[in-house]
């Protein structure tokens, strides 16, 4: 779970996007002091996720709805299942229930589909992990959302690892130079992964002691082989066009991590409802 | 476009969750004086959005570089060709690459989805709309790429306009004395819509002089009736369930507006690539 | 009511350049366990508005603060009637009595003002709106002590209606084209509106099917016929030089509303006391 | 002037309120390549206040617009006479035109009211001040415009000078007590003032040695006498109830200061205008 | 103490940097429901500062922990005192640890060095003051501890005094010509300080009426005879070059304040250990 | 270097503390036109850094100001060297002077401080890095300048690395157990070291395959039985009561690193001046 700081700046930006000059709707409707209940229900088989992030956008907004929870995040939920039950103001339901929705609607999706991804891989050594191609201001809900669905993570930005591509080999003259200025420049707690495209590079990034070897768009047989070199010497990452229909078989090459950009950049929303009627006291 | 001072906001959080403590492989390879050349292609068929975006990710961090579009939001292109060309400090083409495609790639797959929509209801008198399922954080760029993709917007937010929902009817008494209030509360630029999910609601919500009727979930047939009811006295939305499969139909009952969920809720990110060359002086 | 993440964000802000490094006479001075009560009073006569700002200003010092209202925004005051009670740390009700104060007179200002112009309106169609001549930061504040005072507001900004002038009909050429324009480019929720000068200018932009049709300084005689004219298929604001004077005669001609500036940009703050005794446990 | 860093904030938080989603009526009218002229004019006599604030709104929207002032503030303008020249991209001379107004006319109606009370007491020993009845979120700015109609400030807030009051007294039990305890807790910087009712507390407070003393709602007898026991042992400020109408006979009775909390809670704001004409290149 | 806005805002901060993604070594270990103790000691004698922001640390992460503090900021302590004991989740406790400990331990440093300097100058008439030579970010927090540890502040920056060094006396031409241009431009509130260098400067600044002289770099002797020669008639303060060693001699000339940049620049953090035992129900 | 965006963010709050209502000083005393020179020098023999953070504070003053610098961060300097001379307007050059001093003299205090701990260490295999012990809201910038001293970091914050401690030990039973969940939460990017305090647990967290193995406290030869136990196997670090007279003895046992504390909460500042010369046109 990302800090609840990061957490509550995110519902923020979310509520005044969508507030802005209030719920005029409900405000003129509803009286300030009408109670509600909200029943929160999955619309079809789903992996749930974000279901704190749901409870913050109700609680930005009134410090006194009760939000209780049915299930918890990574729990696997059928169609009509209650995800959680609100009750307190009507207003206040009313007001938050879409920016709640949104977050969890995706946040679920992302589980959801790693979900589809890890099973597929079920019985190998293959662990599915993500990338960088996320929602831009979202990452790390994300990221969480990935773990949630049984995934890992990759690194979670420019910043806690050395990834050295193509570009940067070209311009320091080796991968073995490049490795050895990560070495230098590194912290204590990152580590290095260098992109390979050849069986030629991969053996330089084992000679170099890189953490990570990453194979970029390699076919099978390359990854099979490209494992066999590296022998657990270093952690092998498959990358790139990977797909439901091709994670199996590359998992089956033996590589210690599968990487999908899909994970984060395509999930569908899922579909939850949220139902409100109100309450008199 | 949503304005420049938001979309500078929205970068720089962006920017900010991938930076943090730097481009760590970037600095310990690429020399700061290196000069380069970068090139967006497309790598699929799609309809551009968010290049003005992509221009700032790179502007905020360095504003020496130049950003040289050949292409303009709203342009149809086809796989391979050239979005925009880069120069300046290798550096930055290579630290700004990931977040400046997050982003165009989001909003194109926005804008490309909404397009397939509006060529399937070409001829009829229906326009496609989007709704508040949108990203949190990111709702004024998607309504900006569902306008690039032909599309127009739903109301921005809870506080542009009356949406009058069951909830509310409930509360009030009456779809009457609903439209009543809100007439009373709203502001000059403010229309009002009440959502109806049988012909005799339909028939209320005209007589009460809503501007807008929102057909919940209605069957065809339904549709159809309640265009015939209406007669152009307020304008009709057709909303729930509606895809790439069924919007021709239900364009064809007449109605005004078709709201699209999926727009921006389950957009596929569409590929894009960045190409990054060293340049000598 | 401007959402309450908005009127923290502002209430914020006021107290810090108010407090900076802190209330250091108060912290001299007043122990920090020592009790306190405070009575908010009116010192003339004034319509209430902004009373729930003044509750936040107290609890984002301190959230132990008691605050009892004995009225509510819109009430009508006489002079020396109580607004409400506080109790709680004697030192939060001194540090925080100025900030709360100025708000609650400028808002109340507002809503005294606007309450004058609506009562020389009465029996007559002619609803008072205002303008976006606000004070930079507290313009969704301002709208809502209009609408305290009995006005509606007009848009709330450039953002969620059409507003067309005559430099932009120069530009496109007609009325009619920058109506069409308009038409094409709007969102679902956006009324246009078109500022004319003249009987043949709001001929052109009835016909042109505009929402709203603005007066924009005419005589009285002018507006009767432009009323005329008009025969109730759009909406008329009466707009320009507008004040307690002239605002009855004006409404007489039948216009639908009227909008004045001076409702926000020159409302005189009400007189407002806070009275505090310290309290002994 | 307040530091630039404040202006760009204050002015960053106008421009979002009033633009939000955009300014749409000129987007969808006026081509992006379109050149402009503006032109800024006084419509009534004034002293002109807040023109960088005014730069700084069309520069945070486009560092392209040239901005050419006619006049520096604390000039005088008579109705007609031009303010300001600007030229570059018509679009956003429109956009801008509304929150750069808003900024200067209120800054200038503060100028100009500070002004009328300064001519009033020319010739005594009188210095005319304000107070913190300022406008929340704009206190720098007001405080700014003050000093520009030829008044001085009294403190900026709570932070920055001892003001100790009748609570404040009650509850350390004498004016000695309170001014030695305020005497410890300064800073080097700050200065005391001790708020005084009757001429034995001017007397108290003088013995405590306090560097300023207020006489609050004093009669013009009781002032002249107390100015007549202080005899420039520590300086002397009017304050409670001053106007137009008698800040004269105050100023005669010797004060040094005067403070008015209507200069800045109360001040009309002048009318400008903008007038903006397209340019073909 | 500075305002609780600003000490909220800082401690945000400080914990955003620490946690970003969160703290995910406990996350792996520790239930989310384990209760936890912990003890706060010091591990060297020290004079406690900064004891409200660690409990806001904690407070930011989680309302529901427990802070008992055991003294109070100011107080003495032995090696092996217990500064304040806390309960609630153990997962907070060990999140916010090193956070709050950065806090104390500083600025127990700096109260700490404060005493010990106020220690040597017992007996004079010299206060102990800091400069602006503050850590960025951390001004209000600093000079709070310099006056828990007994000194008195300096100006809080370049607003709220006037500082005149020879800069600004070389370009208006002389002390008098300054001093005069300060107090025609100074609040009410602001007190006017020349920097001099020489006997005849300090002679120009009490002819030119300075509240405060400064004597930058002088030796004991000049200072001696500055002393003598401003009898009273100003506040005199001692700047430059000042450490434990020097600074009894120079409180000795007669003095009335003494500025140590040191302070503040180069306190030595303290030594605070926190320790924290799990807590079964 | 922090990313380009954060420098600048922290930059703005420290200009904003220092200034809040203006350099009144160099307000009243300078032309606005008026030039000026700065000269930065060394007052001591220093290792330099923070040279782009000077640059930042004065650009975000004044975008007009020429910084030269003569030098570059990670250089040694004697006393009297000149670091950058500087040109542009006097008052940006005054009023931005402490604050970019303030910033220089406290990193390159910490470098300073970092290249003597390196030195010391010179010919062994130990690397000196640094610790979460940093000032709240510089962290970046002080691990930065740990990396100028020649230092390397350890991990930024609580999210990039697992440091698993006696309590998380204690409450998940074994070292192995833990390390067994880091490994399976664990981003792909993050290494796991685990505290240990006897021989003991430095086989167990061997065995349990940590990455890295910190000792705490241990004595001298234990900590080379816990070099010669390890063997290479995992990296070892040399944690707890390290100072420059015992860290050469530390270095010899053959650990790969030693962190201290001390490099950033108790480096002293080192002395820099600026001085500043107008300069007519």
């Amino acid at each position: 779970m990302p800090n609840i700081l990061l957490i509550k700046e995110i519902v923020k930006k979310a509520l005044e996007e969508d507030l802005a000059g209030g719920d005029v709707t409900t405000e003129a409707m509803i009286p300030p002091d009408l109670g509600g209940q909200g029943v929160i229900k999955a619309r079809e088989e789903l992996f749930l996720a974000g279901l704190e992030v749901a409870r913050e956008v109700f609680a930005a907004l009134d410090p006194d709805i009760s939000f209780r929870p049915e299930h918890e995040d990574g729990d696997e939920l059928k169609e009509g299942e209650v995800v959680a039950t609100l009750s307190g103001r009507a207003r206040t339901l009313l007001t938050g229930e879409r920016v709640a929705l949104n977050f969890v609607q995706r946040l679920s999706g992302v589980a959801t589909l790693t979900r589809r991804f890890v099973n597929l891989v079920q019985g190998t050594k293959a662990t599915i992990v993500d990338t960088r191609k996320t929602t831009p201001g979202l990452r790390a809900l994300e990221k969480y959302a990935v773990r949630v669905g049984g995934g890992q993570n990759h690194r979670h930005g420019l910043y806690d690892m050395y990834l050295i591509k193509d570009n940067h080999i070209a311009t320091v003259g080796s991968i073995k130079e490049a490795v050895g200025r990560a070495r230098r420049a590194a912290s204590l707690a990152a580590k290095i992964e260098v992109e390979t495209k050849t069986l030629q590079e991969v053996k330089e990034a084992l000679e170099a002691e890189a953490d990570v070897i990453m194979l970029d768009n390699m076919s099978l047989q390359e990854m099979e082989e490209a494992v066999a070199v590296v022998k657990g010497w270093a952690l092998v990452e498959a990358s790139g066009g990977i797909n439901l229909e091709n994670v199996r078989s590359i998992a089956e090459t033996g590589v210690d991590f599968i990487s999908v950009g899909g994970l984060t950049h395509s999930a569908r929303a899922v579909d939850l409802s949220m139902d409100i009627t109100p309450v008199e006291d």
